[in-house]
């Protein structure tokens, strides 16, 4: 970043007009990359060029933000995006100030991607904070009051070890998972470490929040990456939370400069499936109008072009329901971690 | 409830038609108590009697459900409110089936107020889980996997200790707090504990997230109760914000019988403030309708009639703006730790 400013500086040296050039960020230059599995930009490019006050301008907050970031890195100190937009209306020129929130966001966007690395590395944090962890792993995370060694299982309460909102701080140091379970609601994560789940079948439980914060993809892709672990997740069953493992797995279109820092496309789903509601004959809700609008969609969705997810939405648009993962309740308690965990990670070649 | 149980059994034995009576738990039975400051049930009851096939159904699910809990109890398990909805579809008896949540949700409200103690004391858990505390705080956690004594600084990384679903499982074992910060939003409780907040000014940062979740409620109210320490809430400047503070000082309708375990009417407001608003120049939005009707029904509301609360929100809607917390971010990052907070405690006598 430091290397763009400079830039600015030598291109009005050098008489000419300051610019910066980025990738084009609209859903026309995203491509799904086949390769790597997850969302990237395209070879179409935009300039950001100072030949109008507006340019100007963009570029005067360009260079402020920079400055800012720059110096919270060498404190070690840290903001949240909305404090950097609040933060701009004490900057000495008036202009540098942002006019919102989404134009501050937007910038932080751009600098990531002109930087290659994600906004926790200047220190950005989320402003929603990532979920827990519960299952055989010890940690040291480094935090500004020095390093802490916490095992998730027997250094945490039943609520599990809090995702701090930069994972990067975190190293592994020692562990005994075999697989790592994301999931989606707090009922059923709660329910996984009621019945010991995680001591039985070594699995590291991540609790997804619905949809998942930053910094929960992001330690499950380090754990993917760095442990060589499989990643399962398991959700309720419906079109909302197929998107939520899409967004595990593959990223989102909106982020889709992150996806290798955040996505794990070797993710697989383990339900609740479609085939499960029938299987299991669980209690359903109709699917509603939206329901089968985004199931459709998904149809057309890149990252659900597989025979599996094709066959599983089309019987879902088939049988007109949905189903909770909850919903396994109804064959008790134990059902999901006797029963329905066991035989869909066999399937799957987990266990 | 086993009492509740053996009084349907008793009535049927002498020929009586079987019965429960509890408090009309709509809004015109609900009065603000003066003297405990809290929400409580009036005078009128209803009764539940079998004299009808409707009536007699939710006799026999209260005994299905009577069943259950103590078998859960027993067994020292627990299980969520959703669980229990769906778990009733493998009761025996196919009439004792809940037919939406909403039914199975509200008999556990009435046996709470049969049986005078909390959904949690009967292991029912909540189905979201509550917040994080950071502070000066060591805590003994009752888990089923054993004792786990935890420090609120020292034992844990920076996203802090998670509160688990159930407080009543924690024993206080020593602190060194002076008071207990309530905080809305993450991006300031994260500016909080990256300052050292809770270090220098020996405060437990208890996190809100946005309408605090029961167990997050809970345990302030035993921080407070048990430790006789101040509890001070710090929100955004909105009239949904004074609502959170609401919740946590004074309850809420809808849960009038759990006020006495939830409330904690000694709670004070630190802001934001409408008068901050104006006195820092903070950045702000305009009201939007929404927002003044929400205003003018506070002005009427039993819990903001002090003359503290008048006259802030007739500023508010005089002024027609609202701020966040992290609007203070306009006046530098430190601005919050460094002025707004310690001159706001040493108004309220806090510091």
């Amino acid at each position: 970043m430091i290397d763009l400013a400079a830039e600015f500086y030598d291109q009005f040296a050098s008489g000419e007009v300051p610019e910066m050039t980025l990738p084009t960020r609209t859903k026309s230059n995203i491509e799904y990359d086949e390769e790597s599995g997850v969302w990237v930009y395209g070879d179409r490019t935009s300039t950001r060029s100072a030949n109008s006050v507006r340019g100007a301008r963009k570029l005067l907050k360009a260079t402020y933000t920079i400055d800012f970031l720059a110096r919270q890195l060498e404190e070690g100190r840290s903001s949240t995006l909305r404090e950097l937009y609040y933060l701009s209306e004490s900057w000495e020129t008036e202009d540098a100030a942002f006019s919102s929130q989404d134009e501050s966001n937007q910038l932080i966007e751009d600098l990531e991607i002109v930087a290659d690395v994600t906004r926790e590395d200047f220190h950005m944090r989320p402003e929603e904070s990532g979920a827990t962890l519960m299952g055989p792993l010890e940690l040291r995370e480094q935090t500004r009051r020095g390093e802490r060694d916490i095992h998730c299982q027997e250094d945490v309460g039943e609520g599990g070890y809090q995702i701090p909102n930069n994972p990067d701080t975190i190293e592994f140091l020692d562990h005994d998972i075999d697989f790592i379970l994301c999931v989606e609601t707090g009922g059923m994560r709660d329910r996984l470490v009621e019945n010991g789940f995680d001591t039985d079948y070594n699995a590291l439980i991540v609790h997804l929040k619905g949809q998942p914060a930053r910094a929960t993809r992001r330690i499950t892709k380090r754990l993917h990456d760095e442990l060589d672990l499989p990643v399962v997740v398991f959700t309720d069953g419906d079109p909302w939370s197929y998107r939520i493992y899409g967004s595990v797995a593959y990223g989102s279109i909106k982020s889709a400069h992150l996806s290798k820092y955040l996505a794990t496309p070797e993710a697989d789903f383990v339900g609740i499936q479609p085939e499960d509601i029938v299987e299991y004959d669980l209690p359903t809700d109709p699917l509603a109008d939206s329901d089968v609008n985004a199931l459709e969609s998904e149809l057309e969705d890149p990252r659900f072009t597989t025979d599996y997810w094709k066959e599983q939405i089309e019987l879902q648009l088939d049988i007109g329901k949905k189903a909770e993962q909850q919903a396994l309740a109804s064959r008790g308690l134990d059902f999901v971690t006797d029963e329905y965990l066991p035989t869909r990670l066999d399937e799957m070649d987990i266990l």
